[in-house]
């Protein structure tokens, strides 16, 4: 039922429509592998994109920021918004300009979000950080007041989505396959580095799993 | 000069200014450094955001997507967009919730861009193709006209912008320092893999320098 709503006439995709996934399972892998969002709205007949982080808490997805962002109010003043999550997953170089291309998976929720109410932001925050920093929540104290209260955190409902998944090879032209010019697919992923401690760290403080051990 | 343009009301960084960086070679920078931007325009009240392969030309980026594209032709019409590229760096890992964040290079740049004209279509493909594969452009045969008939490629002028970088460590609150809790930055890049040659590639075309030795 949920799929089905992935198939309104605004989340259609129209260009390279084959490459569309109508599974919610697809949606909810891609959503739940990305880190940052790019969430659109619209202020004075001007649209902004800002990064975001997020998380996906079954049919919904939390996003926070500051009271004191402009657009963090307007979402939850519930202005209509897209949410488009991109993971780039290689350079695929065709024997052509026109057929090079990039593999990818990407996902796009639209929606007028809401305001998490006060006594559920500790709890959507909780969420976030689970989804950010795996394994870390254990460690840390629980939210100030004062932090809860300078939070924004607003829901978008995962009903109007789409997802598209590109992880093909060079797609060229018969014509072009017997050029002397290499073609194939350079992976591109996401890597994560050695910790680095902070300068006012504490001494006798080990790097815990959560950080080394990172997927 | 060109750096004052950045100072509008609209571009102008509220939350966190002190990130803001007014400098028009950091913009140029992270323009650089990025493959895929996150545009957006509004549809019917509704605002899209993509991601679209990208180039900086000087003062102009450039961006192209097929003719049958509905927010292409959005914004080869010159219709309001912003487009924004984020260099993910880091995750910092704080001592309160609150305090965490992630280490970040972002770029806004907003405006109505123009659609370039027929004949500097080819041109504008090149630059793009120098952008996303350095080095690759020489090994590629003539755009076919069909091909540049197919393509929208706009531009859009650097006038209306800002960057923004998050660099630092963890900002605990002094009370929060002296917890036993790890604090610090895990730091994140992009990782290019083992080219992988296409199912179709003839034998005996060895890979190229420029896939191998991508920065």
């Amino acid at each position: 039922m949920v799929a089905a709503l992935s198939a309104s006439q605004r989340t259609r995709i129209r260009r390279l429509p084959e490459k569309q996934v109508d599974e919610r399972s697809v949606l909810d892998a891609v959503l739940d592998a990305g880190l940052v969002a790019h969430v659109a709205v619209v202020d004075d007949d001007q649209p902004f994109v800002l990064p975001m982080g997020y998380a996906r808490d079954g049919d919904r997805l939390l996003l926070h920021g500051s009271t004191g962002s402009r657009l963090m109010r307007r979402l939850a003043e519930g202005s209509r918004c897209c949410l488009t999550v991109t993971l780039l997953d290689g350079l695929v170089f065709a024997r052509s300009a026109f057929e090079s291309s990039m593999r990818y998976r990407g996902a796009m929720v639209l929606g007028r979000p809401t305001a998490v109410p006060e006594e559920h932001k500790a709890a959507a925050l909780d969420l976030l950080t689970d989804h950010l920093l795996p394994g870390r929540r254990t460690d840390l104290r629980a939210h100030h007041r004062k932090e809860l209260a300078a939070t924004l955190i607003v829901e978008l409902a995962i009903e109007e989505w789409s997802v598209k998944v590109s992880d093909g090879w060079p797609d060229d032209d018969p014509g072009d396959v017997d050029l002397p010019v290499w073609a194939g697919v350079v992976p591109i992923r996401t890597a994560y580095g050695e910790p680095l401690p902070a300068p006012d760290l504490r001494p006798g403080i080990a790097v815990p799993p959560y950080v080394t051990e990172r997927p």
